[in-house]
């Protein structure tokens, strides 16, 4: 038998072993429903802490259900995590999960691919399906990857090992599609990858669509990123003019809603948070000059959403302004860290960014989110979520609506809260103390 | 009475008058609509030609069905045109249908605005309600109108008339919506206008969407515009990285469109055409300065599309390139110089501009299109349709795609034309003799 005969035969008889590489926000879920399937995975973190937390049945991410968790990892024990990497040699499929930031330059940092690749190439038997699921520049899997893997195991790809891309279009917080029912990009380097790729896949995926090679699947995920960069880039830049005119652009944007055609309505906001639509962009851009090539429409769309945390910063001193206050000296209050309304995730969160540049300026900043309890911004600031309260809202000179967390009782906020500043069209009643993006 | 009481009482009657100024796309559609629904129309045309089209029954637009058109004028005798803006005097409501394009420094031209306020401050009698349909900049009706109709006829807005802005969301060869069935964004300057536009519009439009301000409704059509040219330009741009990058990008798209949640898909091309796309942003970025304000965003867009057809120039001049033939000489036929498939509009359209620039090398430029049988380019150009046969396509060096009318049959060109240049995706098949975009 060959190795893709074999392994083919193992997945039919579901004996095979998948190893996740990184077990976050994307890993974590993929893990769980290979584990729910009946299949056995190997979950490679390099934090010993969340693999504890794993192994003993503890979940940590928002769209797991904690006796899913528990149940695959305690009562059917599908589910490990180890921290030890040479246990790859066990595993039929290696999954890669891994971050892909920006460095401080805001250049791609690609040191968790690259180490997930020398960790395979060290560890992994013949005959391994590896797929890479971290968005990345098209290119990365062919160019990047595959040298690195071939050097460092010794093996030569399409013979002994099959690399494939296949994108993670994770939405956290999205009630309706998660993991299982979100179709699923992937694009191998050979057919038999691409054969091997889909019967894996396919246990933990409801439907896969091929594309012919793995830059196309690289591309696909950066487009639907760089979509909605732009489109909010588009509508923060339209707010802010809108401000000035008088114009309030929410309801612009719930008017051109009613056009049945050729619309897709984007709302404006403090800035862009999370892992993916602030970042991604930004790795088309780099290899773009690789090419010669200046991609001008995602470079105004990264300038914009910069310079949003500024604009608010200037919103608030504003509204400070007409009542008389300096910045310098006053209480002011952030209503949500989240990057996006009802997660506990704050990473890239415009709102951390405002509140350093609001704290640099001498104003005295705190908090409320009900689900982080507390944070560290960029600037190395630290602060500790407030409790709500009456008081609380009253010692502020302005509340700043950073997150639109549906918790939120708007009627309790303005009853006690002199200002407001409300970037999310959360008090849509015309209210003198409201000043709106 | 009041004239506000007199004109809807008129109005539930089914006994008032309607003027639609401006017979064109949006125009005619919308007259053929009221007098459909029994209401008395009169169009008002500065060309004799169209006004007398008109009355005999002889439709020239291609999304009404001829013999509608006849029926209401002929038979019903409910809808007349006239080139006699004095006889505005017996309409109750005068809706601005007339073109708002840009000059030739890419501004806005305002006259036919302007000109239609002046004819209608000269002619309407006391309580007349007016409605703007034609994309222009935030503002206009109630700081570029209002004054002009106020002067010229001594009358008081909300006593004597009524201004709304109501914009116009035509979309040429759609099947599925057109004016009675898309819903009608609306915004008076008064109460009283907004009651009495809604009794007017609702005979002619399924649903009217009321907004607070005309300056909302404004905003609302550059909008809906501003989007669909950012995301073309978007994708022009990543379409061209994609070339130099061996990504098919349409492939990609194709790819994309599966993610079922915050995605919409928009094709490259060889630039925007239209009455709308390419024009309407630049009205918003026109009254942005007088802001104080930049949009980066359409200024990006904007140059991505006034360059897309020197690309297109370059396609064709790197695929006979291959074949060690210069465009100097070359035999170069385009297909399609309709703006968008199967219809009869070149108004904007990209392909003349590469045709003029082929033109201008040397190329010795020919066409064919079903639905135009001659042209005039920006530079003066004139061409006639020449029949798509066996010999047109073996005599031409080269075969370029501008246009994907589905009439195309692209076996028969693929057959003959020994060099494509595909710039709309027609030709899916892999072949050596096609270039893509």
């Amino acid at each position: 038998m060959t190795p893709k005969q074999s392994l083919l035969k193992k997945i039919s008889n579901n004996t095979e072993v998948i190893g996740i590489i990184g077990l976050g926000y994307v890993g974590l879920p993929l893990a769980v429903n290979f584990a729910e399937a009946g299949i056995q995975v190997i979950g490679f973190e390099k934090s010993k802490e969340k693999a504890e937390l794993v192994n003993s049945g503890k979940n940590y991410i928002g769209d797991i259900r904690d006796a899913v968790l528990r149940e695959v990892v305690v009562e059917k024990l599908k589910l490990e995590a180890t921290t030890d990497f040479s246990r790859m040699k066990e595993c039929d499929a290696l999954i890669i999960c891994v971050p892909t930031p920006l460095d401080k330059f805001r250049k791609p940092d690609m040191s968790y691919i690259e180490s997930a690749c020398i960790d395979i190439g060290c560890n992994m038997k013949t005959g391994t399906f590896i797929s890479l699921e971290s968005t990345t520049y098209p290119t990365t899997t062919e160019n990047f990857m595959l040298p690195i893997i071939e050097k460092e195991s010794g093996m030569k790809h399409g013979d002994d090992f099959w690399l494939a891309y296949s994108p993670e279009r994770v939405d956290p917080g999205n009630k309706e599609f998660h993991t299982r029912n979100t179709p699923k990009v992937m694009g191998a380097m050979t057919e038999d990858g691409m054969e091997i790729g889909e019967a894996i896949y396919t246990k933990a995926i409801d439907s896969i669509y091929k594309v012919s090679s793995p830059r196309i699947a690289e591309m696909v995920k950066i487009l639907e990123n760089t979509y909605r960069l732009v489109n909010i880039s588009l509508i923060n830049e339209l707010a802010l003019l809108s401000g000035k005119m008088d114009i309030n652009i929410w309801e612009v944007i719930d008017a051109a809603k009613t056009k049945p055609f050729g619309f897709q309505a984007f709302y404006p906001g403090p800035g862009i948070g999370g892992h993916c639509i602030p970042l991604d962009p930004f790795y088309l851009e780099h290899i773009a000059k690789q090419y010669d090539f200046d991609l001008s429409m995602i470079h105004s769309a990264g300038h914009i959403n910069m310079r949003m945390p500024h604009y608010m910063y200037i919103k608030i001193s504003t509204a400070l302004n007409s009542q008389q206050k300096a910045v310098n000296g006053s209480n002011i209050l952030f209503l949500g860290v989240a990057y996006k309304p009802n997660i506990d995730d704050a990473r890239e969160s415009p709102a951390l960014e405002i509140m350093d540049i609001t704290a640099h300026k001498g104003g005295l900043v705190s908090y409320h989110d009900p689900f982080i309890p507390n944070v560290k911004t960029n600037k190395g600031r630290t602060f500790n979520s407030l409790e709500l309260s009456k008081e609380t809202l009253q010692n502020a000179d302005c509340v700043v609506l950073t997150t639109n967390h549906k918790d939120f009782d708007t009627e309790f906020i303005k009853e006690y809260a002199s200002l407001i500043v409300d970037l999310r069209n959360m008090i849509t009643d015309g209210n003198e103390q409201v000043v709106k993006l």
